[in-house]
């Protein structure tokens, strides 16, 4: 078996018997056919260049979201994703943006700067907050568990809840957290319609896909106090542009899609793509198997 | 009974059957004798001209700390705080100071404002982090609680444990959470000392009163990199003056000793106090009775 895998470090350092190896980096794809391909952090040229390419039989994205592959990935090919590797942090750091919000931290920050002590605004724990995860799957489940503690009160929608569903969840959340995956059913699924069903006052997270809001019912909304605030790790268009008037607005927190960014994911994703290459050797099926034909 | 009640218009709102109330403010100390006294932001000065009245039985302070107090009260006075008023929004505070850190929070709030999206410096969960609680009790029990589902490894120091135990717990620690309380014997109990025996690399964070750090031995060992950075609700002095070396560094975050304080807190207070008042006049023994030869 001929497999291609990132050309980082930890790959370098991984020793895998049995398999053949070379390594793929935006600067140098590998000539010849290859059972299989590891993806991680390759442009888009590059990625399509080598999924286009005769015999190839899986591919493996060390990504959790897989909506920038669908549109290049050619039928026959099997797609797994390794959500396992990011769920904890990506959970770990919605509950901070919901932390961080309620204890004012952006704003005591912007005082900092300044050298100022002193009290401003409005300042919340999650005790009886109610919480509603929007995209509720295997991180809402982790993120669940990590607010019980604080005494929030969490709520699940799905992407497939009734319109009445979502619009009883909405009309209830103190904080409404996407979790979503980006695909054509949920793009701007936030619009403005939706934001005037939020209970006023309302934080907004969106940790899923940028697409899952519509940027300018958001900008409104916020200028307007209709919600209290946005904490955005994921942004439309992204990178956000230096102008962008959403990066100026005090109740607005932007972290640039690192929520599951730790120092020691590139160490981990060797490893967990080492567990999937054995279980493949062995004719086993590795978790994260994607169903292409459902649209994420 | 004669009480005197903070001026506050949560207080005012009260409705006290069977006691004769007065409310207190620093412009307006109602004269003549009281049994009882409930403390709430009164400058000192106020304060020791109603400590030192005769006849007074009991003061309720709705602090958790009482280290203002114990100097001007008089013996024979019982002492009551309002610990479990604080307990909960301080856990959380703390929860929310430990993932801020380990999520670069504060770091992305100062890219924000030059409209930079990008990652820099180093990011972790607070999965397998040695969480050191250095005041281990009410808050403590509950940040515990609150830090397991993120996979935070915690234990506990308290002001009496032993040197050997307090240079082992800090040789391992990842986040050291300070949490005791401000007494002659915690004065500057992190020294430059006791920071060389922290683990290289790990967060400080101080909730308990600014008193318990040598301010210069922390500045000097977050200028040197020695621990990776240091969160601090309280500080001494406190308030920080405006041209303190601490506020203008990258890796302190300062939150202005509001971890206790939430919207709500005013109405809680006054919550509070009914129901002691309530215990009170049924002759019975509220909860925070403080034991005022202890020293806190």
């Amino acid at each position: 078996m001929r497999v291609l895998l990132p050309d980082q470090p930890p790959f370098r350092a991984l020793h895998l018997p049995g398999l053949e190896v070379a390594y793929v980096s935006a600067d140098h794809l590998p000539d010849g056919p290859a059972d299989g391909l590891v993806l991680w952090g390759l442009p888009r040229e590059a990625r399509r260049t080598l999924l286009t390419r005769g015999g190839l039989k899986w591919v493996l994205t060390l990504t959790a979201g897989v909506d920038h592959l669908l549109p290049d990935l050619p039928e026959g090919v099997a797609l797994y994703n390794a959500h396992t590797l990011h769920d904890d942090a990506v959970a770990q750091h919605a509950a901070a943006l919901l932390l961080s919000a309620g204890r004012g931290l952006s704003r005591f920050r912007d005082a900092q700067r300044e050298g100022h002590w002193g009290l401003s605004g409005s300042l919340h724990t999650l005790r009886g907050r109610e919480v509603v995860i929007w995209g509720y799957g295997h991180i809402g489940r982790l993120l669940e568990g990590m607010l019980q503690p604080f005494g929030a009160r969490v709520s699940g929608l799905t992407s497939r809840s009734s319109d009445e569903e979502v619009r009883a969840a909405l009309g209830k959340a103190d904080d409404l957290v996407l979790l979503l995956p980006g695909t054509p059913a949920t793009r701007h699924i936030l619009n403005a319609q939706r934001l005037e069903q939020l209970k006023p006052g309302a934080w907004v997270l969106n940790l899923g896909r940028g697409e899952l809001i519509d940027p300018d019912a958001l900008l409104s909304a916020v200028q307007a106090g209709q919600v209290a605030g946005a904490a955005l790790d994921v942004t439309e268009p992204e990178p956000l542009p230096q102008d962008h008037p959403l990066w100026g607005l005090e109740q607005v927190i932007i972290t640039p899609h690192i929520a599951s960014t730790t120092d020691d994911l590139p160490q981990r994703g060797a490893d967990y793509a080492t567990t999937f290459l054995r279980e493949m050797q062995q004719g086993g099926a590795p978790e994260g198997r994607v169903p292409t034909g459902r649209g994420y």
